[in-house]
């Protein structure tokens, strides 16, 4: 698939993830984490720079932060680089005191040890769990097999690895020319439950062969978070692992990118918009989703207001619920605009559905509600929000909440 | 029952309702509103006081009122006393624009003409789906039928009148002595879903055949209401129609109580317990609810700071199903209380169940997990927090979220 981009660029998307920038191996293994699970469900990735590489990360903003979280912030606060990642799922290392950070601190130490690379340049991720201390026997064993199977097309076995409930790995990868060289950038990501990411998300990587300056690359990937991964909800936990690290190898051979370089936006924008495409895949992968829902409210006082409308409709169970059941029921829409604590006026808010309107002037515009009912029976659709009192709007992605997102909720841990 | 309270006074509970104290008849019977419903389903409500007497009312904080939420608000503002109240399930009367309010007051006025009162004295209610104008035929026809059936022990009627998605009529009332005289207060209520009162809640009736002053009676109904149904939580909707509506007879014959009274808090503490009761039965007969959980947190820095973790753990989805599935998982709760937005430190939180310490120090006490399953797996349990900031606590009823809450939403309105 090729978009045109801005008139002068265009991006290629591959069906390929962090081994598809130039630099880059990575591998996916199991280590025996998911204990419940099947032998061989994989549970470990790895993913390993030729060499030390730019890095950027953006983390959960829920105060109770796992270890690895910790451990990402301060490293990369301190240096902006890295050459290694390894994650576990199925155990979140939070809420685990001091032996998490301990560790946390181990696994980075075993796979700099094997890798022969600086323990400081290594980062971590862990998902799934909370408060279970890590079986570090397993582990160490696990990072062990993660560096033999180390390879330069092991983006999609890693992918598979750091899955906990989504029921497939996700990944994208696109290419574009930057003054005049070949750059991709490849990520991937896990989601499913505890989805309500906010300045940070869920568990995100991100490879580019593309030059970066330090400075340049943590405002871009902030940037893109922000526009994609902060603007999905799946059922309006935040977790306290949510961490999404991207690295830049330079091995495009691009002039490196600042913000004062000519291409920046176009970077950027490919960027945020691989991002855009793995937060749509986290949602339509959510725990139990039947369907995708676009919300896009306009006409508000300020962004802000426009995004309480947002998350209010998205988080409401009520709606969801409706949703799922294909429920001609707007009056759940607005009631749940009504108490998002936005101003308002009841008697100016218009509702749309894919663009046939369902809501006029705060009461029904008399749609039949079978047309309603068809639209909302669909797999995905747009609900549009005015509330005419400004000009400031936001949108977000969002799911309903089906039988199966509490069956599988019932059944996580045990 | 009886229970002893403060030493000097006893209250004794009834199982009664809106026609227990002295002044009060009542009704229930189907007008057809709830036309998918069975035809002898009743869906309207009356209680008249035999004179004009003293009222209070509790409205949603919702910005989107339903017209007849808007009507008693004015009305009550207006003059502080009420002789009727004439109320519908099935339909919200909500968004329903100019025509809703006209036809509230026509409730009103056909009430009024029907009963030779006051139309300013009578206030209406609604509860049921927003959106869809009332059918004012059947309206009419239910009106004429709960007037002729007004009883003067039709309490029981009138609570199974009010139903929406409740399971069971919920009404209680309580009996105790004010300066030698016998009083009564007798309350019924609905909740079942949309259930996030804050400020007010779903659909309350209290009577008392106590003397109020308007102003005390006004105070003491909005002491009770915190204390009690803006306590609950079922699934985080605050809907547009929630009201609490309290009438006061005076025909007990006690002195006219005022704040300055001596058993002033005597009667407020009884309207405040009666509450409680009722808002119990509303939490216990939630959607789908299969378990109640009380919360109570302590250690916080204030009172406010308390109630964002209570509500927190209450309102979170991934929570409320482990509870349904008896899933030890204490760490969804801490992980709730980590994106509350509350001033925290991981390191000083600890949790319990029923008293049986599983978190100390932001980490597993290593109490096993059966001992812990076996505390959720019962029908009602209490979870402590302790964030050790403080003095302050909020303390508040929820309840798990099972697969019958999304099957009964994802099927109400069709």
């Amino acid at each position: 698939m090729t978009i045109k981009m801005q008139g002068h660029c265009t991006f290629d998307w591959l069906a390929a993830g962090v081994t598809a920038p130039a630099g880059f191996a990575a591998a996916g293994i199991p280590a025996g984490i998911k204990s419940h699970a099947a032998r061989d469900k994989k549970d470990m990735a790895l993913i390993a720079a030729d060499r030390s590489v730019v890095a950027a990360g953006v983390f959960t903003t829920n105060r109770i932060k796992a270890a690895p979280v910790l451990l990402c912030r301060r490293r990369l606060k301190k240096s902006r680089r890295a050459q290694a990642v390894i994650i576990n799922s199925g155990n979140a290392n939070a809420c685990t005191s001091k032996k998490g950070m301990a560790d946390a601190e181990s696994m980075a130490a075993i796979t700099a040890g094997l890798l022969r690379i600086n323990p400081a340049l290594t980062l971590v991720c862990s998902t799934g769990t909370i408060g279970v201390p890590l079986p570090m026997e397993k582990i160490k064993r696990g990072i062990g097999l993660a560096v033999k199977n180390l390879a330069r097309n092991g983006g999609s076995e890693a992918a598979r690895a750091i899955m906990t409930t989504d029921t497939r790995p996700k990944q994208m990868a696109v290419r574009l020319r930057l003054g005049g060289k070949k750059v991709t950038i490849g990520a991937m990501a896990k989601g499913a439950g505890m989805i309500s990411p906010k300045m940070a998300t869920l568990l995100g990587f991100i490879t580019t062969d593309a030059a970066v300056a330090p400075a340049a690359l943590q405002e871009a990937l902030s940037f893109a978070v922000e526009e994609s991964f902060n603007r999905i909800l799946v059922d309006g936990d935040t977790s306290t692992n949510d961490t999404i690290l991207c690295l830049a190898s330079g091995l495009a051979g691009n002039k490196t990118l600042t913000k004062q370089h000519p291409e920046w936006k176009i970077f950027k924008s490919a960027l945020t918009e691989l991002c855009r495409k793995l937060a749509y895949m986290i949602v339509e992968d959510g725990e139990g989703v039947t369907k995708v829902v676009r919300l896009v409210v306009k006409g508000a006082q300020s962004r802000a207001e426009a995004e309480k409308v947002a998350r209010a409709i998205a988080r409401s169970p009520l709606v969801k619920t409706s949703w799922f059941g294909a429920d001609p029921n707007w009056g759940r829409v607005i009631c749940a605009i009504g108490y998002s604590g936005a101003e308002i006026i009841p008697e100016k808010i218009s509702i749309d559905y894919n663009g046939r309107v369902a809501v006029k002037s705060g009461k029904s515009a008399g749609l039949p509600p079978a047309v309603l009912q068809k639209i909302i029976a669909g797999k995905e659709f747009t609900i549009g929000v005015n509330l005419h009192q400004g000009d400031a709007s936001y949108a977000m992605l969002t799911c309903d909440c089906s039988l199966d997102y509490v069956r599988i909720n019932a059944d996580y841990m045990t």
